[in-house]
């Protein structure tokens, strides 16, 4: 069922809703009884290793797995052809299968060409080492505007661009094109006194989670398979494994572990088909664990991207047109979505003429994957940055001008749909009276904001609910907790309950245990899941008024819930009082047994949601290196559950932000080969680079939510690159247009203005 | 809700049903990658060790546990003190924490006084000897008619029969007394042309699970908990540890493991709460594994028994009056069920004069627990030997005597309730057509046959039953997997749904993620969840039609489920045809969200069942050793959902009972220590021990469920003593009354018999 809320009334008196309770995997997580991917063994199990291929891109003649499997204490040597093509047409998971094991060419430096099992680590390294492969190396290309070019080495024959008419005849690294957009934009710029014009560039970053991708996998002789793994969605990685395994969903039971971090990047599979391949080929379960280095050159970065942006202006300050052109790497298969730049690019915006052209491209990288938000920052970087300038061009406040140009209820959006209750007007009505705003600059210093779009997302969930005989509440839920999601759920059950949050545990449950769910991505963990379970409470609660109407014997129409009360309605059962949750809970083996509210539904109306952002740096003009000194985000969060998530997630994404505007960045040498797959070489921000990241959180409620939740874990990362870029480029004078404005890169463009 | 079918129809045509598919956990059982009580790790566990009384009976003065405390590697050492009361007052779960840890006295040798958590077990064993205990040692007790002596020491002060008007003003041994018939039993036994009067003896033996308890408990600082182990019923284990623990029972995920036997001696918990106690003081994870030594000194065995039966019958083989006493040991607690000896007792046959007398007595043992039927085995060993002399003394077949006075349906049963459809007499009716009874006997061979009964139970039961995208089935129950269920609850599922048994896999779910379930035990875990299973799919199918009919664009009320399709019914839905579960599932995502049904429910109405065994065997007069030469058991089932494990249950009650009633007998000193408490001195039936057993089902559906289906688990063990007993005395040419009929106890009684 869809949820069938009553969208005219919204909840606004809570008692639990908006309290910051502790958070119940707290303690677990900080004393190291906390169980993530690889803290799990099963036995007689194995260890399973990866044979990567060195080049960019090459073709494999062949490869003698003869000496491995003789070496003793190797108990399997797969390659793809123990994971034979079962995805019938089905283009994106035929994109997975070859991406979690090369068949016939190797796409990437650090595409997986085969797999072994053995005894332990070291002999599994060793089999590796034993493993022949004959490559016959391709022209490779690593850049995706050169990716473009007619002279580019087409990296697949099978990709004739999507999305365009009449479909090519020829193919290219042009996977797709995808446009947006209303009015007449060339009559806009026509209309416009100050047009600004640039371009732009962004490298490609990882998500940087601090626990790599690990999983144990044992599939049995009858067909019978478990998997524990790290993931954003149990649920999901099911489906895909058991496509491509070919087992029926059923026979795979998915367990998630607690997780170190996804950001996106764990919401497709990669390790596990070939763990579960190679345990059903050495009958023992295999444990399969990627280092830091196969991380970065295997798992699924973000895109590297080339923008060009237009935008025109009026004096007054109206824009009246606006285009934006933006190019995004996939890596070596479709894993880019340039369409949702050329969705967001223009979101935060109320615009009569606008038109953006997004095109996914394919280069030989690994494959991409969501990062946070996913191609949203990068194209606010480039909209935000021309939006600033054309601000100071017209000589307007930055802030005044994107108030006067602010979607609002009502308006059309750049990507179609007409907005609801939105929140980008009071983000920068707020920013406007922020104290950042008036704290004085120094010589160096300068100050940047910007604002940030982001959809989120509902879709498939389910909630089992059960409450024990001692009243207290089992919660069971299907989305994995990335960012706290039990302690928002707990909160939510006992608010809907009329309980204390302490009488419910939440738990993330098994594939075999619960309902299909989708993803914890698209910001849609918590709004989702609280769907489901206020929904499955209030199930519960129905049953609980049949059982005390049942004590009472009274029609169960003449009982009511409030406060985790039954309540006698009416006159003539004045004196039956109250019933509590705990006592309708003692009684229930002898009033129909167990009590449960359970509910499936597919979550719709997940509210957008808007940011901006603040930021101070001072660069050191001769070092190029930036520090970040003060920061703050104020965003709508719909309705906040547990506040102090929210703040962590406002944190968290102006933190990653942070990073990947100033210095994070997949180096790849001429050779196609990465050049910095280690946290060495490629810089995470640590907690000595960030200042104390102020937060604000604004409550505009979703009216689709019957607390009025919108999505909050994406957001935060659309507004940093264009806010810190504003910041720097206010601060050193030049106009930046390359991320991450790395030292070597600020100093560039200071050198190139200074010969200017 | 009560399961609410409808009684006058139980189906008898079945697809699945009745069918013997592979079981889904036996290669991993076999393969060694099952994973047991013992089979599960976590982070920085502690080995738990526990200290147990070498006395039967003491008081504890005092226990210095300093030194144990210093031990480098100790992490943690506690006694009662670290596991206050909070049982408020209640009795039975006082009666289970007393015994978990001595509170005071000691009160059998092997009652657990303290314990220590350590990094090893080397270290955890030191520290055991370095706790100190200062005992008083009391007067003890350990036999049964002993202990109901005036002069026999009192072991609790508090305990005051039970069942008895007035309240006895002085404490004893005798804990209740539990009284059943009707009619006029001396008025009957005036009737009587022959009486036979007998006592008996039976000693106690242990269930001999292969498993020993195990278990992994972490209690974390903020009063979340976990809890690893094998158990028959991870729900009430999760209410007694919440309890004892002072834990909401919601805080405490119980996840039980695959389960090498309990046959009753699993319902309870004895290790566990120290676990928990043990992790909650050293703040880590504890895994405690019981030695096969504690497990015959501290876990729960059964009663040693003596009974004494009177039955009288006029010369044409009707019986006029019966009447028992018995008194079962219920170890130092109130661990007895003489009660269900006084029910069973007479259970087969309708009796117009009947009484039975039941006491639970104390003695300085491990307090008993259930074993498959308790109470029952024992009761009708004295019976049934009776009956079978009773029809010797009048000169009938002993089949015929007993088909003469067997119950009926409509029969006033001699514990109350009325027959419904019934067993007893068909079960006769077989074994009187039986081949065994006709094979020849030679010299010092003997045939014996009895009759036993069973209640079988149901209680409070849930299932959720999800359906996923590719129509492969997922069903969570919350009944143990003791006996198969797993597979015979897939087959539930695959018959309702309409679907092949390969696309469902069964799942014994944790405590939080399925509603409260009662134990496995009663024979009600296929009874009760197949219920539940089948209320559920039903649910499901509701859904499916619904789902069918907003494909079709028609009322859901014109949709039909047939054989795992949606059928639109009516002339003009005639072009539309049917859909299949598969491509319902598949639009699942479109239609609504996720298709599940669930159910909880109380199954009421488990069917009773009733079985008859024939034994013959060879008795070696010079050594008294016993060789059973050939076994049959008939019995009912009323539906067999998986007639394998069916008839695997009907052999292993019947290889259990010859091992009971053959050698199996715990063997105190006079210093109340136990002698013989490992399987060297134990002596249970190997393979080579025993013969192929035969097994006949029979099935006469019980009214009460939807497929006809009764309990089967334990009603295979109650027959055996007597039928052995029969067997023995008709080789040996004298009636055997004390149990185990061991070869020292088979010469004795050839010596008294020569002896005269």
């Amino acid at each position: 069922m869809t949820a069938g809320f009553d969208p005219r009334y919204v909840k606004r008196d809570f008692a639990s809703i908006g309290t910051r309770p502790l958070r119940p995997d707290g303690i677990d997580k900080v004393t190291g009884r906390a169980r993530y991917g690889a803290d799990f063994n099963m036995a007689g199990q194995l260890v399973g290793r990866v044979l990567r291929s060195p080049h960019a891109h090459a073709r494999i003649r062949s490869i003698d797995t003869s000496k491995a499997e003789q070496l003793a204490g190797v108990k399997a040597v797969i390659t793809a052809a123990d994971l034979p093509d079962l995805t019938d047409g089905d283009a994106a998971m035929y994109d997975i299968l070859d991406n979690c094991m090369a068949r016939g060419k190797a796409l990437y430096d650090g595409h997986a060409v085969a797999a072994v099992a053995a005894v332990d680590a070291r002999t599994a390294k060793q089999a590796l080492k034993l493993i022949a492969v004959e490559y016959e190396i391709l022209p490779h290309v690593t850049d995706v505007d050169e990716a473009m070019m007619a002279s580019a080495p087409v990296i697949n024959d099978g990709v004739f661009t999507d999305g365009v008419e009449p479909k090519p005849a020829k193919p290219s690294n042009v996977a797709k094109r995808s446009q947006f957009g209303h009015g007449d934009v060339d009559a806009g710029f026509g209309q416009a006194e100050v047009i600004v014009e640039r371009s732009f560039r962004t490298e490609q970053t990882h998500q940087g989670y601090i626990e790599p991708h690990a999983c144990v996998a044992s599939v049995s002789a009858d067909g019978m398979a478990d998997l524990w793994v790290c993931t954003q969605g149990h649920f999901v990685y099911r489906q895909h494994c058991a496509q491509l395994l070919g087992l029926e969903a059923s026979k795979l039971r998915v367990t998630s572990s607690e997780i170190g971090g996804g950001f996106g990047g764990k919401t497709h599979v990669w390790a596990e088909p070939v763990a579960l391949a190679l345990s059903r080929k050495a009958g023992r379960p295999v444990k399969l664990v990627m280092t830091r280095d196969e991380v970065f050159r295997a798992s699924g970065p973000t895109s590297a991207t080339s923008i060009d942006v237009r935008i025109g202006a009026r004096r007054d300050g109206t824009i009246t047109a606006a285009e934006a052109t933006l190019r995004y790497s996939g890596g070596a298969y479709s894993g880019a979505w340039a369409e949702l730049g050329a969705m967001t690019a223009f979101a935060c915006y109320g615009l009569e003429n606008v038109r953006t052209v997004g095109f996914d491209v394919l280069v030989n990288r690994p494959k991409c994957a969501a990062y946070r938000a996913p191609s949203a920052p990068m194209a606010a970087f480039a909209v935000e940055s021309v939006v600033d300038e054309l601000a100071g061009r017209i000589g307007m406040n930055a802030v005044d001008f994107r108030i006067r140009n602010a979607a609002r209820e009502g308006t059309r959006s750049s990507y179609g749909p007409v907005y609801g209750p939105i929140g980008i007007g009071p983000t920068l009505e707020a920013v406007k009276m922020h104290p950042q705003m008036q704290a004085p600059l120094k010589k160096n210093q300068g100050r940047g904001m910007a604002c940030g779009f982001w959809f989120n997302f509902g879709g498939q969930t389910c909630s089992d609910l059960n409450i024990g005989m001692d009243g207290s509440v089992s919660l069971a839920v299907g989305t994995v907790d990335v960012g706290g999601s039990r302690a928002s759920l707990s909160l939510v059950a006992a608010e809907e309950l009329g309980i204390d949050y302490s009488q419910v545990r939440a738990v993330v449950a098994d594939t075999s245990s619960l309902g299909y769910n989708d993803m914890t991505d698209g910001s849609r963990g918590t709004f989702s899941s609280s769907m489901a379970t206020i929904s499955a409470a209030r199930n519960a609660i129905r049953i609980m008024r049949e059982r005390a109407a049942q004590m009472w014997d009274i029609p169960v129409d003449e009982v009511g819930w409030e406060m985790g009360h039954a309540v006698a309605l009416g006159e003539k059962n004045g004196n039956l009082g109250r019933l509590s949750l705990k006592e309708i809970a003692a009684a229930s083996g002898k009033t129909g047994g167990p009590i449960a509210g359970h509910s499936e539904l597919v979550a719709d109306g997940a509210g957008v949601s808007f940011a901006t952002h603040i930021c101070d740096v001072e660069v050191d003009p001769e070092t190029g290196a930036t520090r970040v000194l003060r920061y703050a985000v104020v965003q709508d969060a719909g309705k906040a559950v547990h506040p102090t998530y929210v703040e962590g997630q406002y944190q968290g994404g102006a933190a990653q932000g942070i990073g990947w505007a100033l210095n994070e960045e997949y180096i790849y040498g001429r050779d196609g080969r990465l050049q910095n797959a280690g946290f060495l070489d490629y810089r995470i921000p640590v907690c000595s680079d960030l200042p104390m990241i102020d937060t604000q959180i604004l409550e505009i409620p979703n009216p689709n939510h019957p607390y009025g939740v919108r999505g909050v874990g994406e957001t935060s990362i659309v507004p940093p690159l264009a806010a810190i870029a504003n910041a720097v480029s206010n601060a050193v004078g030049v106009r930046m247009t390359h991320i991450p404005m790395s030292p070597p890169r600020i100093l560039a463009a200071l050198e190139a203005e200074r010969a200017g």
